[in-house]
């Protein structure tokens, strides 16, 4: 039993989901399937859920939001009617709409509702088509499928209770077409996730229904060594395992969240990467344990925008409790920090700039001159981290070295490296403007 | 003007005083003398301070503890005996000791009063000697010096007040020959510094006196880029920074305690390490600040018994004050880390294992199981550190290269890498078997 979620590109237009329906039909396995709303039909089109955000925002501004919805009815219009569809789903969909607009809720949850309307439909949608062609198809509700979140609109949390409620989904005949992006409060109230949220629902049905395996296709074939967009034409990883796999997504890997895969993670439900363009590619697995034999670096993640807090003050690994003065100082200001290097009198916080407002940053360094008493703090901008992933890396000779010397030969300086705090990556800091060069020379290093 | 502090091993017997007298009239910058107790003259011999702190513990146990009297003026004898000095200079040193027997004080400060009568003896001894030979020196109490301490016997901390009055001795005529180790508080209670203590009178009498040069004269030639017991014939270094000073010292390096330099550190007064036996070699010169074209690799420090504690939850660099919570841990628990590197969802704390007795060792660990809800926490032992240390080693290309080169070369796994966080030094963290094999490979690669 598998679970399948496409990405928006997937359901962007009648072409894209009769893929979508060809990839279903052709695996009997494929008994869940998970929805985004319909992505971008080519560079520089409108997802429908930005359309929806925009129609949200002008209803609750006052403003003229009829036009949003025409909008919003133009692609769900033409995504039926290229697919024969009966124009009732057209229908429902605007009453659905036109519900939210209507019903006595704050105006929190009505923007929240809206958002989710991409996703909903096309769920009905999928599954209208997936009937069309002779499958036994039903469209769920994520309140009929058992998805219970927490209360906070944007960002809901998945209950535990759901899980029981979701297993008992197992026992239906038929495929289930399931929005993904949202679940419902115990009181009933349509709650949203993080964006990127369908991620997020199809780990839940997959790990609620305990599948074999959780399919996520988007539009590439598989999970890069390295971004595509800075090192041309790199290998494809084949399998990962979700320590790497969490690693790799920590920076620069924008295939998913690796967050939105946490359920599946924690009920050990092997994953899957693939792409609806071209499903015969094996695609990436994700899976919990890999063999001692396949341990190596397996893909090198990278992004930009960081800074560091340097603090220097003599004696302070003597000083019992300075560590955790600085970090109260963090916390009360709510930065959450990436990397915390420390030798015997300097300290460094590895912070990601967009956290660290002016007014916050005004804030921090005060308080750290004010009470930590530093002989030296200043601030280092424009940093980027690499991070060279893989098991085993830890305990294979000669790594450190392969990879400081990739990145001298880039002539790029090495502002930074931690190694030994992860078992599965290496980090090294460098100034942003080297990133390309050293990501290439790593590149080359470890994968040709 | 400079001050000339000698060590234990400059003192331990008539031959080596001369050999001060004579350092001491070669140049006549050298007007401020601070000794240490009388070290040992073989080895296998005992020091006077261990002497007297027999001594102190018989008394204070109620043993018979004149044995240990006689003990102590028989080194003394031996030295003023063969200097031909006069022998009321005994009288006046087993004076001192009957006198702190008999003091009707507190049995801590009676102990502390005992412990520092070895450099007191040594200084009354020297300037006698230096006297005998036609010197304008005299011996000065600390108290008389200005040397006002904090009390707390055993870790006495200077105060402020105390370097005007020190000042003010410039203006004196000769040779002033200071004891080590001791001051005075308010109340004229006599408080000894820590252990090695000699070395941070020699430096607050160089700061109070603002003296051209604080020479610190030990039994070697300078100081070594590397430890030679482990290394064979390693290179001196004839210039260090403070900061590079700092660095190494911090592991292995026991020509001195780094920390007893802060006051002339503070003050910005050159050290000198010199040679008693060879006052001719140029020494180790440690200054404030160095030419550009001078930084480079100065020196490699490592020190064994060191554990880490690996800690790992998911998602830990998304939760606010989770570093702050461990670092109350550590606080409570009165336990000082040397370094924290993290990774997202990892983070190693490295301590020197004896400050983790079994008890803390046990409650930290439990604290932290219930306190962090970590998935995975686990104690690696038996680690050694190595501190790669040089001015301008954060803003060379290559230098991470050609240290993880050298200890991969010498097949030794790096478990730890911590650069950036200090921008002097570069530390490795390896399994301390390995660590010889590491440390000739990186004095081969830096030095060779």
């Amino acid at each position: 039993m598998k679970v399948a979620k496409f990405g928006g590109s997937s359901v962007a237009n009648a072409v894209q989901l009769q893929k979508v329906g060809d990839i279903i039909r052709s695996d009997a396995d494929r008994k869940f399937v998970v929805v985004s709303a319909p992505g971008k039909r080519y560079s520089g089109d409108e997802k429908v859920t930005d359309m929806l955000i925009q129609l949200g925002d002008s209803y609750r501004d006052g403003k003229d939001y009829d036009q949003h919805i025409v909008k919003v009815m133009d692609r769900f219009k033409e995504i039926v009617d290229d697919l024969g569809l009966p124009q009732n789903i057209l229908d429902d969909i605007e009453g659905t709409i036109q519900e939210v607009l209507r019903k006595d809720t704050s105006i929190e949850l009505k923007l929240d509702a809206l958002k989710a309307v991409g996703e909903d439909s096309s769920a009905k949608i999928l599954s209208a088509y997936l009937q069309s062609v002779g499958e036994n198809a039903s469209y769920i509700n994520p309140q009929e499928a058992g998805i219970i979140v927490s209360n906070d609109p944007g960002n809901a949390h998945i209950l535990k209770e759901s899980f029981s409620k979701i297993y008992s989904l197992r026992e239906k005949d038929g495929i289930f077409v399931i929005p993904g992006f949202f679940g419902y409060t115990k009181e009933g109230e349509l709650i949203t996730f993080s964006r990127g949220g369908s991620d997020i629902t199809g780990a839940i049905i997959a790990a609620g229904v305990k599948a074999d395996m959780y399919e996520n296709f988007t539009d590439v074939d598989s999970v890069f060594t390295v971004n595509p967009t800075l090192v041309d034409n790199p290998k494809e990883i084949t399998t990962l395992t979700y320590r790497e796999m969490r690693e790799l997504s920590y920076a620069g890997f924008s295939v998913f969240h690796d967050e939105a895969l946490i359920p599946a993670f924690e009920k050990g439900i092997p994953v899957c990467i693939k792409n609806t363009n071209n499903p015969q590619a094996p695609g990436t697995n994700i899976v919990a344990e890999k063999k001692e034999s396949d341990k190596c670096v397996v893909g090198i993640a990278s992004d930009t925008g960081f800074c560091s807090i340097y603090i220097s003050k003599f004696l302070m690994n003597r000083e019992v409790g300075f560590g955790r003065k600085l970090f109260q100082i963090l916390e009360d200001e709510e930065v959450s920090f990436e990397h915390a290097p420390s030798g015997i009198d300097d300290m460094s916080i590895i912070i990601r700039e967009s956290l660290l407002t002016p007014e916050k940053e005004k804030r921090v360094m005060e308080r750290m001159k004010k009470e930590l008493q530093p002989e030296k703090i200043d601030i280092h901008r424009d940093l980027a981290m690499i991070m060279v992933v893989g098991e085993g890396l830890v305990s294979t000779i000669g790594i450190a070295q392969r990879a400081t010397t990739a990145i001298s030969t880039a002539n790029v300086n090495i502002e930074m490296i931690n190694q030994g705090s992860s078992e599965v990556s290496m980090m090294f800091g460098i100034e942003s403007e080297g990133l390309q060069r050293a990501l290439q020379s790593l590149y080359t290093a470890f994968f040709e």
